[in-house]
């Protein structure tokens, strides 16, 4: 029978393992408490929504430099989620294992910069449903609710997501763009896309860099060849130093630029839009920018002769890059266009493709995948 | 005065309370543990050391590339601390701020993968006593102690550390590869230092690729220009690219690869030493080189013949660029030496430095730099 003395004995020893044990606590806590940042000062001065879709080896690099270039707000969009098998890549870390992409994601770039404002979507933007979902997100998910994105970003791995995103932005005229690391992790690519001004995905097969090396040189007992931190760091550099090119208007931005890894080989091509192509919005985008090219005053008509011109205060800080003549864009406009050095198209086309085509039927996403991947 | 049944009540309520609080500390401190990799699968299966010298904007994706490939052992050298300033470059985290930079990647890296030894050295390897312990550690400190380390990176942004290194991979043969961010942060470069076969930092001054831009269309209020996260990461990609493709032998290993982001445009060429080089251990690395070649048989002579050729199988993985001729070889190895478009040096050494030359005083390192810096 405990005695009141050894009762208050007991309430003092309890009430000091209490305080110390809250010390304790808080510590741990603040060990998990990040020193808030005022305002992170960045090139991007928060001022920009952009949608970044695939947060893989090359999406969460490109979402990581964006928000710490202090972008404004970004939509992350996969339906993935982190595995040990990913630690071959950049960002993520192995105690991020189980969780979404979005989700993981998200709260990493978040600790970094919290001037962020994110915004995630955990599914795959190919399904009916979500693809309206993803239209809707970026057409009205920008930095201002109900205002479109500025730049959607593609860092997806395969056609169908691809073909989702072109046919998504030529429907809005959102301007994006891709990106592709090859299967065998040693080359990779880079894209603007203009809708109605450069091709589509439609207009003219993927380009990729050919790589023509035996693949067999890169593979090692249970290691997966395709993920190389060095290629997606590599492309993901690039994508994001084209967007600060193109948003602050300096340098030269590529319309497309390759990287092949085996010979340190980069070459840059643009091709116009295909007047013939297979998705009605981009040609209906074409006809709109025929329209406001013979409405904007002919003074470009005198530098074109001055070949060497940086353009820096043009409307998009762009110029054709040099390897490209006029001849070539015109011969690019076809399906299987004449390609520089070191560029081969993912597959072609056939001349006539058998059953209706896309503007007559009006077929459904899903059906025009279908039919893209029987090519 | 408490009676006992109050007491007794007290001391069950403290008792409760003080597993809670246990259970808050254990959950607050779990957030922390990462869960433990047994063996993490990686290219390089864990049997080279690295060191890196430098842990900033490049030197820090560097050390995370090759922790991700599974390297074995990494030796990194930096004096720096981790500042908010750093935010706008990938890799620290802004609760790292006021940590030694080698303090924090350590333990950033350590989590991603367990597997990897670390060494840190926080100094400044440009006085003599860091020096003497830095040339120590990369001819001692590889993963068998008292073995070279198998490569060293350098990712230091200024003159004094670069040349520091030079002299100390000169003297010990040790192959090393150079890395560097022009101030503007718009263009870069890699290269790759073997001692008596390519230019060493004292056979020629540093090549850089020339942006031929106005700076002031990168700058924005309040940041700092020179630090993109995108270039950086670039560099640091092709830099470590280059190494994989040295180490496992597929490929084009490139001796200089530029990178001038403005124009997209990636020059390639490569230096042979300078047989008039002012560092002594340069040049008795060039005659031990000499002596190597003339003992290899003679079938390369034939294969020279075939431009395209990737040399898959030789001993380095390593063929010289088609973009420069025996001639341009040749034209290299004197002070200002011929170089592509698009790259220029750094500076300009005269012809004849007044005072004593290197080799007939044995000048101390500090010396050396000092006679360098007024250049």
């Amino acid at each position: 029978m405990a005695t009141v003395e050894e009762l208050k004995l007991r309430v003092r020893e309890l009430e000091n393992e209490l305080i110390k044990c809250k010390q304790r606590q808080c510590a741990a806590e603040d060990a998990h408490n990040r020193p808030r940042i005022d305002k992170m000062i960045g090139l991007l001065n928060n001022y920009l929504g952009f949608s970044v879709v695939g947060v893989g080896g090359v999406g969460s690099v490109t979402a990581e430099m964006l928000t710490r270039c202090g972008i404004g707000k970004l939509l992350l969009f996969d339906y993935d989620k982190v595995e040990l098998a990913n630690m071959n890549r950049l960002f993520f870390q192995p105690h991020q294992a189980g969780l979404s992409k979005v989700e993981a994601a998200e709260h990493t770039l978040r600790n970094i910069n919290p001037d962020v404002a994110f915004e995630t979507h955990n599914y795959n933007i190919t399904t009916l449903d979500n693809f309206t979902h993803f239209m809707d997100r970026i057409s009205h998910g920008g930095l201002e609710e109900g205002k479109p994105v500025d730049l959607v970003l593609s860092c997806v791995d395969n056609f169908e997501a691809r073909m989702a995103i072109n046919t998504a932005c030529n429907e809005l005229g959102q301007i994006w763009m891709e990106s592709g690391v090859s299967e065998n992790a040693v080359s990779g690519h880079i894209q603007l896309i203009i809708p109605g001004e450069t091709a589509c995905f439609a207009c003219a097969p993927p380009l990729v860099v050919a790589a023509n090396i035996d693949e067999k040189t890169l593979k090692r007992e249970g290691v997966c060849a395709a993920s190389l931190p060095t290629t997606m760091g590599v492309v993901a550099g690039l994508l994001v130093q084209n967007v600060l090119k193109y948003l602050l208007k300096f340098g030269t931005v590529s319309y497309y630029l390759g990287y092949n890894a085996m010979q340190d080989f980069f070459p840059t091509m643009a091709m116009k839009a295909n007047p013939q192509c297979n998705d009605r919005h981009c040609r209906r985008q074409q006809e709109e920018f025929k329209i406001k090219e013979a409405e904007r005053p002919k003074v470009e008509a005198v530098q074109q002769e001055e070949e060497e011109i940086i353009h820096e205060d043009n409307e998009w800080g762009i110029e054709l890059v040099s390897e490209v003549t006029d001849a070539e864009l015109q011969a690019a406009s076809g399906a299987v266009p004449d390609l520089p050095e070191g560029i081969t198209v993912a597959y072609t086309i056939p001349e006539k493709v058998s059953g209706d085509t896309v503007e007559e039927t009006e077929v459904s996403l899903e059906d025009l995948m279908a039919q893209m991947r029987k090519l």
